[in-house]
């Protein structure tokens, strides 16, 4: 690795953000630390880190094939990514494909519907107000991001759904929702940034919706690391 | 009047809606019945209905002149309108032009910013939920209505904020934020339902910011009768 990791940028719940001696690189480090419930829970998932990092290498590598550009640069080792410097927008932006978790509890619907369309959300990344959802009115008038920017990450986020939807339909998931983030590059660019990973999307087993991602570290299910692994294996399996 | 007052079709928190002879039309009857807080909070303010039915009649047709199709047909006495039978769409439509109530507890902002830009929220009108904050991707998920009944929506409330901005305006009044509620008509077209009033808009008197709606109930200010003839007064000052 040419670049050298320099003083830290950025400690979150999962990640650390390093500055580099490449003023347009950063390197993220994948930890194994796990939150639930805007950090009311806190845990560690052995493993964790080398996993999401993997999984989110490839997943970046897979939609890059497919024309969407991401903040993956170059996959470092276990539980290091170098990445592309950005401004991340304070929004998360949840895609669903079925009604699970929050979005069960909202419309009073059973978990394990299959929505008839993808639901896009958006939530304002901010954990003092614990991340509550908004809509792009919120977003545009706050400030978090201009209408065309936010036009962009609509447009991304729903190619995103339909790529992954795809990818982790061959490795027999569901993918029934999932959270992302973006980023500006320093010329205004936005482009996919953070993870994707048992963390930030709900995957269930096609034929047993056993699930496979944070709910079992959410919901105390057990064999958290193993379905960590189970999705790595899966996604290696066919061929990512 | 030529229509006879049928049966009651349904009781609200502020309203009862009849049936009439005429199959097209309904009868609104406007209560004195107060609640706040998803009905945690009970009570009346005495003249309240007369004042709200006045008042929603009075904004109807200041929007009609402005090309607003509304379920008003008729203003009939103190507490009854006639209007258009339709079909509510089960969303409540905000519309907020300064920070107060829940969006600023939700981003964590002042009551009192002006908002650079209008914001829209749709919220699935449910009791049993709460009537929970949801965007358009839900409502057309769940069927609340189409894709293009929300743009319509979101057009004619954009169209509806730039008026009643403008003729609060001219009463000296600051429109903070307000809900409408939209009908399909048998033919399906969408157009202004419910009512229009201090029980649905934050009104502030523009030189004090002295709260003139149902705020004041909420909130225990007291003057809340005051405060809704306040507002009819000034509403028929400048002519309507």
């Amino acid at each position: 690795m040419a670049v050298e990791v320099l003083e830290q940028l950025y400690e979150g719940k999962a990640k650390k953000v390093f500055k580099t001696s490449d003023d347009s690189l950063y390197m993220v480090e994948y930890k194994d630390d796990a939150t639930a419930f805007n950090g009311e829970k806190r845990g560690t998932i052995e493993g964790k880190g080398v996993i999401n990092n993997k999984v989110s290498a490839m997943l970046f590598q897979e939609l890059e094939k497919h024309g969407i550009e991401t903040h993956l640069v170059e996959f470092v080792d276990d539980t290091h990514m170098l990445v592309k410097r950005v401004e991340i927008v304070p929004l998360e932006v949840i895609c669903r494909n079925v009604i699970a978790g929050s979005l069960a509890k909202r419309v009073g619907k059973e978990e394990g519907i299959v929505l008839p369309k993808t639901i896009l959300e958006f939530s304002y990344k901010n954990d003092d107000l614990g991340d509550p959802m908004i809509n792009r009115y919120h977003a545009t008038a706050l400030g978090l991001a201009t209408d065309e920017e936010i036009d962009d990450i609509i447009a991304q986020a729903f190619k995103i759904n339909d790529i992954l939807k795809e990818v982790f339909a061959k490795a027999n998931l569901v993918l029934v929702d999932f959270k992302l983030e973006f980023g500006r590059t320093p010329d205004g660019k936005i482009i996919l940034a953070d993870e994707i990973s048992p963390d930030t999307c709900r995957l269930w087993d096609k034929d047993t919706h056993e699930k496979l991602d944070k709910d079992r570290f959410r919901r105390d299910l057990g064999d958290v690391e193993e379905a960590y692994i189970e999705v790595y294996n899966r996604l290696k399996k066919i061929g990512l």
